[in-house]
This record gives structure tokens, C-alpha cells and sequence, in this order.
């Protein structure tokens, strides 16, 4: 077997890389790339590298953002009384996206999974907790994977924030045991929010 | 429904520009990307880079390479009494990964097909014709895939092919291995009843 191109075996080797795409996928995209135009190709490129250069942490809620406070933390339409907790910044947009969530998100940056060695204190909790006590909040939702660890982490969070007489609920299990958020329809999350219940 | 990053978005819609990548798909390898380092994330846009403004086409088969005549064309070890021809460069590469051809390949850039416009003169056939006459080839053999214009296409380059008194055959069409008959199509079954070969 000769190889014809050096430089298509890399972007091949490259892009298989990524997650979801094998080998022949690439190939696949390879010679998509191939045929498309230069500027075509260029803004692919060019959204790749000011992904990597301009994105921020929000200072508030520590989900992904343009500019130092993200466009929810800043946007005065947003219903300041309810804030949403979330593992990451991924299942953020994905609650956003079904648009039934008016309130504000703080990104907690993982689960508790003692098997791993992830603790409470691994996680970004001391600002959710100056911030539990610099703004009013009347609910929080915690809003994880229904996974043990999800379980084990909204357990932890109910009773972190026990002192500060809010009330937690947590979205219904509308969600199959098991599954990954960032896969369930949009339909289905939505009803997780509107079904939650007391912890 | 806020959307936290311009930057991300514009990554997302990018990506899910790509063949089989959807807009979940685009997210979850934008995200991928936000935890991969600079230098990993270089690598995926440099090779997206060189792919684009350093592969040629080769001047002797018309398949993709590095430099003016391809590692195929160039090397001396390959049997140059047999052709390949193939569609595409793709098919090239597929039929190279099995490491089951020993000879030479062309490529014929398209397939014969009246209802998308596409006539013989639409392929890249002059440089075959010329080459058939330069090259000393035993035998060519036609590899297109099994569909109504492949079919169309292999009878009109047999046709093609007739003055230059050259062994032509085509790649058997039949059951693919490992595959179940009671699974196959009957186009299939009736096209391996059709090739039946001696045992």
C-alpha cells in the first residue's frame, strides 16, 4: 500500500481525532475540504482558531462567554430569581437552547465521583456560594445527569445550601436513567424543567 | 434563548457544514476542542492548511499528490502492465487500502450520467486515450461502482478501449463477504447468479 499524499494522511490522521469521527469519516471530510473553495476552508480555520483565542470564563457564572460577564449574567431581561446549576457549559446551552429557562446558570465544572478522586472540593463551589450570598435568589434547580454522580452531586449541593433557606429543587427524572444530556431532544429536557420537584 | 459566544456559535455552524456532521455532532467537537491545548488544536488547522495549499494533481493519473507525478505513478516496483481505473481519488485510496493491487491507476474524474449533464467529454478520458497509446498496458481494469452510471460508464470506456486490443474486465459485482443472502438486495443476488465463476 503506497500512500499518495503525506499531507492528506495528516489532516486524515488529524481529524479522526475528533470525537465522532473514525477513520473513513475523515477521509470523508478530507476530501470535502478538498473540493471546497479556499475562503470556504479558510473560515472553517479561522472559526477554529478565534474559538481558541477569544473565548472566556464568565466571571459570575463561569460558563463559556465573549467578554468577562457572559451575555445571560448581563442581560437585564433575564428573571434574577432563579438560578439554574449545571456541570458544565455544554449542558448551559443545551438547557438554553430548548428556551424554556428564563433564570440565570452557574457552571459547577464537574460531578462528585469519589471513584475518580473528584470531590465537592474539586468543584467550582465557593463562588456559587458567595454568590448565593450576594444575590437573592427564591429557587435554585439543579439541573444534572441522572447518574449516580449526578445523584451523589445534587445530594451534596441540597444540603450545602441548606443555610441559605432557598428553595432547591432538582429537574424531574423525565430523563432516562443513564443517559447523557447533551444527547436527549430538546422536548424532553424541556419537560425535565418544567416537572422539577423538591429535594 | 441567549447565546453566551458568538465564537462558539460560528465554530458550530462551521463544523456542521461538514459531511456528517450535525449540529450535536459540531457542538460536542467544538467543546472537545475548548479542552484540547493550543499546540493539539495547531495541529488540526495546520494540516487543514497544508491539505489546501500544497496538494497537486498528479500529471500521469490525474489522482491526488504531493508533487507533480504521484508515489504510485513514480515508484518503480509497481506492475506497469495493469491499470486500475477508478472515479474519484477516494476510490483510489480504497482500493490501495486493501494492498491487494499491485499495478497502476487513473483517474476518470466522474461518471457518465445524461440526467446530471455529465457526457464522456466531461471526464478526464484524453489523458487516458493518450496515455492507453504512450503505456504499454496488458490488461485495464475498470473499478466503478455498481450503479446504473458506473455501469454506463464501464460499457462506454470498454467501447472506448476497443482499438488499443487490451485485456479490459471489470471488478466482479456479488455478494458482499460476510454479508447474509436473505439480507441482500435482489439486484445483488441476480448480479451474483449473473458473474457465477467456476469453482
Amino acid at each position: 500500500m503506497t500512500e499518495p499524499s503525506v499531507f492528506l494522511n495528516r489532516v486524515i490522521r488529524e481529524l479522526s481525532r475528533l470525537p465522532g469521527v473514525g477513520k473513513k469519516s475523515a477521509a470523508r471530510i478530507a476530501f470535502h475540504l478538498l473540493r471546497q473553495s479556499g475562503s470556504q476552508v479558510q473560515d472553517l480555520v479561522h472559526s477554529i482558531i478565534d474559538l481558541k483565542e477569544n473565548i472566556l470564563t464568565c466571571t459570575v457564572c463561569s460558563g463559556i462567554s465573549d467578554s468577562h460577564i457572559c451575555s445571560i449574567c448581563s442581560d437585564p431581561v433575564r428573571d434574577r430569581s432563579t438560578l439554574c446549576l449545571v456541570e458544565g457549559a455544554r449542558d448551559l446551552l443545551t438547557i438554553e437552547a430548548t428556551g424554556e429557562f428564563k433564570g440565570l446558570y452557574h457552571v459547577i465544572s464537574g460531578l462528585i465521583s469519589p471513584l475518580d478522586g473528584i470531590g465537592p472540593a474539586d468543584l467550582n463551589l465557593k463562588s456559587l456560594i458567595e454568590r448565593l450570598g450576594r444575590e437573592k435568589f427564591g429557587e435554585v434547580i439543579i439541573a444534572l445527569n441522572p447518574t449516580i454522580e449526578g445523584d451523589a452531586t445534587t445530594l451534596y449541593l441540597a444540603g450545602l445550601m441548606e443555610p441559605f433557606n432557598i428553595n432547591v429543587t432538582r429537574i424531574a427524572h423525565g430523563l432516562p436513567v443513564g443517559s447523557d444530556m447533551e444527547y436527549v431532544d430538546s422536548a424532553t429536557i424541556a419537560k425535565s424543567i418544567e416537572g422539577r420537584v423538591k429535594v
